[in-house]
């Protein structure tokens, strides 16, 4: 069955069945507009569009994948402010002949990838279109905590990332080269949540058929990102002076901390570990794992500044300090690396 | 010059320059995520993707009437609600040689439509993309008001409305058929603000350039809605039992109440006045007004439920009540007119 045997209301009617609301859903999906519980009196609001072809592939990432990543990349940006996320909402163009399964998947993806934040779908819009788009929404409540922004930062303070970096880059560099399949799956399987920072690079690895499963691991990190998502509002409680997720690069989002905030940021080279799936994938592509680490979007890890005295926990990994200055400066690298540019790069 | 030559970063710093923020915005565009004041602790939220071709045409409206329109349709959703909008976000995809001319008239046609009720344009996103597609969110604040939902109506109310119905789908019509060109205007010119009731049907005719005078007036009125805000906020302040803005159709907006609150809705079809314009527009093209009125969208009329001893001041006009049953009849007339089905319809 497609969409456009549903029709409209059918296609809404079929994706508010399946979404649960959570308790700061005061009115969900069905009317004019939705209202939610906004306890702090103040909301954090983030919206991406996300197009297909451009931002996904549904022949490289099942409709399950494209649900969570959505969603995984506008929750963390609320995270990524010190918020907790409270809701999504989802604007979805679609051509009529989509099949009714790959909605479910989609809708699910959403709701899954919400739930592991308690948030919810709590309301969105339904089009034709001849293309898959997205435009995804997430709102965040700050819980009486300051709004970390990017214009806080301060000389003599440390850059500390946390989550994984240049997984994803290295993920679609191999299906870009055809090194792994594509091998879609439609359903929430996949490696379990919760993975430990590092994700697949912990594994036992044993021969070529470990290596196979370090390269699917960096796929997997392409089709769904796993942002550490309380460790947005945990930074901010330990008083992260600057913060933003990881979306473009690690290069490029660094650079707007540091011109918002006046200031130079030095990254030391050696501070990031080369897993075996990222070396895996240097080696069957003849590429530097650290270009994928520094300038690799689509991780949605955190990065962020804090007072050089703060203890910072698991999965805090210190990887420069803030200087008097400008830019973001790789010690004894030059910095020609491009970050991304939606309207000068190209997956295609 | 393009967007293309602006780029990504380029393109998004000339946007930000010409949106002014407002008192509700604590944190505007440039950052992770927005923060929007929230007084009420609860807040309104409503999205809709507009595309390329189905919502809209480059070659019938300008980039400033797409920015008013898309505006407008949302926020009407928060004024539906009762509420007062505070804020939009604009995920926005389009090809690279769109012209920072007509970026520029979107933005401003966004803005001067966020004007009207006191909003800002807080945040947003950019994409390439084939065709043109704006994903809006709207939010607004309660004000300590009851949300005005489609489940309230009782049997024994009123059913009102205020704005203009059938405007729209007439100009739309008068398009399709070639009866008037498009003569697209690229900047802020057209009709003045706070158009009365009714809008150009109160105009003074004389001979056949009169005639063109108000056929004009409804392809404008396609083009750009014109909600009666403020009708929102004082329907719930005069005791609305339930409420919609008229964007699929009065009938089948209507419908939604009557099944929301498990009530009949009976219209009386001389209850509406059919003003010289979509008289003309009726004769021009051989059509029965009164469809038009009953089954077009797009003008984002308020139509509300009221009890019957409330005192309904200007431009509410009582146009059927509310019963024991189900449905929405027409006294006098079988329903047997459709509305719009996003996946069976097609403005092709």
């Amino acid at each position: 069955m497609t969409v456009g045997d549903l029709g409209e209301f059918g296609v809404i009617g079929r994706i508010a069945g399946r979404l649960p609301q959570g308790a700061a859903v005061l009115l969900g999906p069905g009317d004019d507009a939705a209202v939610l519980s906004a306890p702090d009196g103040r909301v954090v609001v983030s919206t991406d569009l996300l197009i297909e072809g451009r931002h996904f592939r549904r022949n490289w990432s099942s409709g399950y994948d494209i649900g969570r990543k959505a969603a995984a990349q506008n929750l963390s940006d609320i995270a990524a402010m010190g918020a907790d996320p409270t809701a999504i909402f989802v604007g979805l163009g679609m051509p009529a002949d989509v099949t009714t399964d790959w909605l479910d998947a989609l809708t699910d993806g959403f709701r899954d990838e919400c739930a592991l934040v308690g948030a919810s779908v709590a309301g969105g819009d339904i089009s034709r279109s001849d293309t898959v788009v997205l435009g995804v929404t997430a709102l965040g409540d700050l819980g009486g905590r300051r709004p970390v922004t990017r214009s806080g930062a301060l000389p003599g303070e440390v850059v500390a990332v946390a989550g994984r970096l240049g997984h994803a880059a290295a993920g679609l560099a191999l299906l870009q080269a055809g090194r792994v399949g594509p091998d879609v799956v439609s359903g929430p399987s996949g490696p379990p949540e919760g993975v430990p920072r590092g994700g697949a690079e912990g594994r036992a690895v044993a021969g070529d058929g470990g290596i196979e499963e370090l390269l699917s691991a960096l796929v997997d990190a392409h089709r769904r990102p796993r942002p550490l998502y309380a460790c947005g509002p945990g930074a901010a409680r330990l008083g992260a002076t600057a913060m933003l997720d990881v979306s473009d690069g690690l290069l490029q989002d660094l650079d707007h901390i540091a011109e918002a905030s006046g200031v130079r940021i030095e990254l030391d080279p050696g501070a990031f570990p080369v897993g075996p799936a990222l070396a895996a994938a240097a080696r069957a592509l003849g590429a530097d794992p650290l270009e994928w680490i520094l300038t690799g979007g689509d991780d949605h890890a955190f990065a962020a500044v804090f007072p050089s005295d703060v203890r910072l926990p698991e999965p805090w990994l210190v990887t420069g300090r803030v200087t008097e200055g400008e830019g973001v400066h790789v010690a004894g690298r030059a910095d020609t690396w491009g970050g991304w540019d939606h309207f000068r790069n190209s997956h295609d």
